[in-house]
């Protein structure tokens, strides 16, 4: 063991003194779609009981099954991933992992060329700690033994933990080393860490050092089966978002955990605004639910292609929150194309469905109509909202918990566009504030959106 | 002005000089059902911009409407009742209330005319301080003026808030005046007081003095459309059961406050368990959500027979939380005729279905099944699960934030039923303890059952 631990400090420490520029393995360029066996499954080995759902090969063949049966890899979702709980508590005479026998007869090469016959990817999870989160060998002095027997398998992603690390000043040097074991073993093996939410218990984590060690990192709490957590999650991505969003792009992902769409907590507009707002923050949609049992609704916003195409875009760059205002939220992505995704969250849970003052000259993004533009909604109906202009007024109703998502795109190309004159800015003020401009939109709101674009400097009245 | 208080306050010394035993106005023998604006539509006063949602007498002409053409009538659903933003800022000439005039053009004579000309009865909402919660006149020193208009009007049920009270200490006296008030006017009209709400922002209140003054009280915050807002409220009702069961019976009944199933917040299991508890914590069934647009699966759950008759069952008693264990709560609810309502929630907010261990020797009731009773499911879906005994092994599976709600009906007369003798608990306990008894429920938590059984005296090891 010791041999391992000297290698891996040797090789992160050469890593240290010639970084590379970003993860560079050709992999996750958009964000990675699949399923993950936790929150729906979590660590039920009790395959004598309850052999339906516990975590046996059985588990992920089903899935993988449905999958294709029912056009999930039609749409995108590729990798079908094994979370904790799946290995054997003992590792082999050679030091490897090994899968439980009882529940993996087979073992995970046979279930990974089972995945792959159906054009479908396995993920495995491991830690990069002395034991997994649940009690299961972890890799702490094993990095590259480990590494080598995912790539032996044919394993595509590893899902690497932080639990149980011995000293958590050696986080970094344990993903880096476990990046660079997966690197060396010439496999295309997506790494997807959670270094950032293990450091962030100690320091504010190295974002570039991350981006440039995984394809994806969790940075923070577990996801649940509750409104409360969804909300918890963008919350934090809100608050962070200046740390956030710069590092996100092709080949390096923030991860905000598992869509838990089709599961018991989440009413229909909460999972409207889960789904929404993965795609608006270029989250991997990594689906935790039973595919085998799944409400027809919840299946078909899964498999939305319109979110999806926003979650997948090929910019790569992830969206923020641009206002919290009267109990909304906006949040923007930029797309390719000039095109924009702006969503609006009513966080208020209480009353009906209100209104949200669509004024497109508040957006920071007011550029993508300026001067005109396509608006169409994606969610929760689909609905040609036809050609706007910056001056349009209208209010879209929003329920409460639930999320209006709407595509911006420019109608003329955005560089013939001149920034609104202060003469203008001040006219159409003036308008809004007259009583008749928006129904029930206090002009307040409008000019607390139009105060914070003034700050960014993008309207200059 | 003076005359009145001071004309209150004599009735309320005469009051607690000759107590009466009860709220004896021979209403809300059992809990109150109908329906109730507040949760869903707030104080939406703008009729010009929103003229479907804002509250006026259309609003509760239509919910009339709808509750006699979509059967809430014929299970019982019977009040329809307005909240808080009904009135005029100003009270007339005579100093009496008066209806928003553009709101409300009919007055709500007219609207109690027709509310009564489809057999229900009309809720209105009034508040024991100076203005009501939303800033509308309040009724200090007018209790006996305003329960003299309201009885004119041919209001059947007054909800009395208590938002800005001179002073704290006056809470009480206020309430009990207006108790007064509305028996002095010889009609029935339904007292609904927030009294122990804003008195324990301060002491423990007095409940035998509000169980004499009220026919249902709120004890706790609002309810709002979200699952964190009825577990907060289950949570606070199992935490002081002490207090609060005793009190309750045919007369006088604790109020959870509305149920908003229907509404955006909730997932279908969580609607599942407000109702199932709403009908264990003889709760009134005040629904606030839009009945000319509901779904209907909500529909069905709101008019479940066996639901309504658990809730209005006869005997009146209070159910209460018996056991916190492992994640599940188990509730009971004596019925007439011998019978028990139990409810297991699922409180754990991750995973599958989780099975709990049926085990009727471990409820305080255990009596209801001894020596054998009959079972039936009755919540998520009805199923009759036949004659078992004491010691019938089972595990029933109950989904995330879920509840499974039974009643247990005696097969014979519970009167011949012996108690556990010590030997009978030991060998069933040593039963238990083997591995084969119960396949995936910890012998840990039936040991905690049968412990707080013991606790109580009822099964004695």
């Amino acid at each position: 063991m010791g041999r391992f631990i000297l290698s891996s400090i040797i090789i992160a420490f050469c890593a240290r003194i010639y970084p590379v520029r970003a993860l560079d393995n050709g992999l996750a360029l958009t964000p990675t779609m699949g399923w993950l066996h936790w929150e729906r499954f979590t660590c039920n080995t009790d395959c004598d009981a309850d052999p339906q759902n516990c975590i046996s090969e059985k588990l992920y063949m089903e899935m993988a099954d449905m999958m294709v049966k029912d056009g999930w890899k039609d749409v995108g979702y590729e990798y079908v991933c094994i979370d904790d709980c799946w290995p054997s508590v003992n590792r082999d005479a050679q030091g490897r992992l090994q899968a439980d026998p009882k529940r993996f007869p087979g073992g995970i090469k046979k279930l990974a060329d089972y995945i792959h016959s159906k054009g479908l990817k396995l993920g495995i999870y491991a830690d990069v700690g002395t034991l997994t989160c649940a009690g299961y060998p972890g890799s702490f002095g094993h990095y590259e033994t480990d590494a080598a027997t995912f790539a032996e398998w044919g394993v595509d992603l590893l899902k690497f933990d932080g639990c149980y690390m011995p000293q958590w000043t050696l986080l970094a040097e344990g993903y880096i080393n476990m990046s660079l074991a997966l690197n060396k073993t010439g496999k295309s093996i997506l790494y997807s860490c959670e270094w950032p939410l293990y450091e962030w218990q100690h320091q504010q984590p190295n974002y570039t050092a991350i981006q440039q060690t995984c394809n994806h990192w969790r940075n923070y709490a577990d996801v649940f089966d509750s409104w409360s957590s969804i909300t918890g999650i963008l919350d934090w991505t809100g608050d962070h978002q200046d740390l956030l969003v710069p590092v996100a792009g092709p080949g390096g992902w923030n991860d905000p955990d598992m869509l838990v769409i089709g599961n018991f907590g989440l009413s229909w507009d909460q999972q409207v605004t889960q789904m929404s707002l993965w795609a608006i923050m270029a989250a991997p949609l990594l689906m935790s639910n039973d595919l085998r049992d799944i409400d027809p609704r919840s299946r078909a916003l899964l498999q939305n292609l319109h979110l999806i195409a926003i979650n997948q875009d090929p910019l790569g760059k992830q969206g923020y929150r641009v206002a919290k205002v009267n109990g909304f939220e906006v949040w923007e992505r930029p797309l390719s194309g000039g095109k924009l995704a702006v969503a609006v969250v009513n966080r208020q849970e209480l009353g009906g469905p209100r209104r949200f003052p669509l004024l497109l000259a508040t957006l920071i993004s007011w550029k993508s109509c300026c001067p005109q533009c396509n608006i169409t909604q994606v969610t929760p109906q689909y609905q040609e909202l036809g050609v706007q202009s910056l001056f349009t007024k209208a209010a879209i109703p929003i329920n409460p918990t639930g999320t209006v998502m709407l595509i911006i795109s420019p109608a003329v190309s955005p560089e013939k566009c001149k920034p609104l004159s202060r003469m203008q800015a001040k006219k159409w003020l003036h308008y809004l504030s007259k009583e008749e401009a928006l129904d029930t939109v206090p002009t307040m709101w409008v000019k607390e959106l139009l105060y914070q674009n003034q700050k960014r400097e993008r309207v200059s009245l």
